[in-house]
């Protein structure tokens, strides 16, 4: 699971999931998360902030202790004073993973952008802390964060709204809930913008294990669509007004299964 | 101008611009450039891809040259393959500074976002090289770069579309053609997807110079509205629908006039 440090100490796993990863039977990605964060002994905070449920941290802290995890806790983060608060810093010094939980993402940014709680988040991820996200959680990964949008499987501009997001990788832009919500066109839209970024389209259940040589491992029982834009030799983007479909010519496309393999530096896939 | 540099070797200065800057009278802006640049033996590269008009580029040359630069050159990148010329990107080796017209900021980053000219230009201001950018060219700056929206003085939710620039700083995003165009309220909204943004609103004929210190001077004829979210403790952002209004509560303005300064890391304002 875990490839090999490259920097030293070399940042943790950042685990973008697809949302509705299962928490009841064989619970493979959460399994593969307490394991990365030492087992028995892995130390979970987990952020339910995006949820506007007040049970949402308390039931990751049930599912986690059903896994064997015995220090798992739930902040409950809810206004931007929270924060600031020593009590809930504390918790993520001494975390070997952080979880994040689903809800929307808007909540995260809005709540938490800029405090010393994602300061924290984001120190202790490059000082080799396991951060994961799920759906919501996941979308607020990375510096851009698809913060909302439509569906359908043609780019249009406007389809996708973009936001800052945690920033712990910029070579990225998530969507969740990917084949289940139709989501393809508004990923599409995201590196339409700046064809910098490989979109990643996570299906629920499935995760993207992306170690701290920025290669990513599959996870769970769907897929992760990978969408590089780097070779695009045409992009109407910048045309086209509001609902008018974009052309993109020359995108290549990558449909990863579990244990299938892709480098975000080299850009190559590869199998089991 | 330039305050004392604090790296080794200190970042060059990124200058955006808020468009329609003298270019026949004073040109106390494009002055001020060229004499951070070298004066007479200043090499600027000239980056018109913004523009869908031919002579934009020449143009600029043409008030260079009236300014006492013989070495200013235009770079005519109109697609992504010009994107990885050598003779473009050798001509940014030798550059002591790097202006980007306007136009429209989705050309800049969809013919250029990812390319070798991109890295490249991110590469020599780190090493010293002064960035500066008009209009669309400054929109760019940012990594968080604000790509369209509407206008008007109220956030609403959906005035403002963001999309990946050119990541020079990732501390600021940047609106143009500010008090012109009534443009406060998508720069609001901007900032209110995530407040650790600081949003500057930049008048046409005016500019903020930032320092390799993070100290902006403004300079021209108009003003540069910074706001600073740090300290909201409210934003209905994640709860606003399309085209409803979004509170926002405890704000911080500046309107700085040229001489006036902003530090983006102490986020204090002072005059001259």
């Amino acid at each position: 699971m875990s490839p090999a440090p490259v920097d030293d100490p070399p940042r943790g796993h950042i685990i973008p999931i697809g949302g509705a990863e299962d928490r009841h039977d064989d619970r493979t990605i959460l399994r593969a998360i307490v394991e990365l964060a030492g087992g028995s002994d892995a130390r979970i905070a987990i952020l339910p902030t995006a949820s506007r449920m007040k049970d949402t941290g308390a039931r990751y802290v049930e599912v986690f202790d059903e896994l064997g995890v015995a220090d798992a806790v739930a902040l409950p983060l809810a206004e931007r004073s929270d924060g600031e608060r020593e009590g809930y810093v504390r918790e993520l010094e001494r975390a070997t993973a952080i979880f994040l939980t689903g809800g929307d993402q808007l909540r995260l940014s809005t709540i938490l952008g800029g405090t010393t709680v994602f300061k924290t988040i984001r120190r202790r991820n490059a000082e080799g802390v396991h951060v994961a996200g799920t759906s919501a959680g996941a979308a607020i990964v990375p510096e851009h964060m698809l913060a909302g949008g439509g569906s359908g499987p043609t780019p249009r501009f406007t389809l996708a709204q973009l936001a800052p997001g945690l920033g712990l990788t910029n070579r990225i832009v998530v969507d969740q809930h990917f084949s289940e919500r139709d989501r393809l066109g508004r990923l599409l839209t995201a590196i339409s913008l700046n064809p910098f970024l490989i979109g990643l389209g996570i299906d629920e259940d499935t995760a993207a294990f992306i170690g701290p040589d920025d290669v990513l491992e599959v996870v769970g029982s769907g897929a992760v669509t990978v969408v590089d834009p780097s070779e695009i030799v045409h992009n109407s983007v910048a045309e086209a007004r509001t609902g008018d479909p974009v052309s993109m010519l020359g995108l290549r496309v990558h449909l990863l299964a579990a244990g299938a393999r892709y480098d975000l530096v080299d850009r190559m896939a590869s199998t089991a």
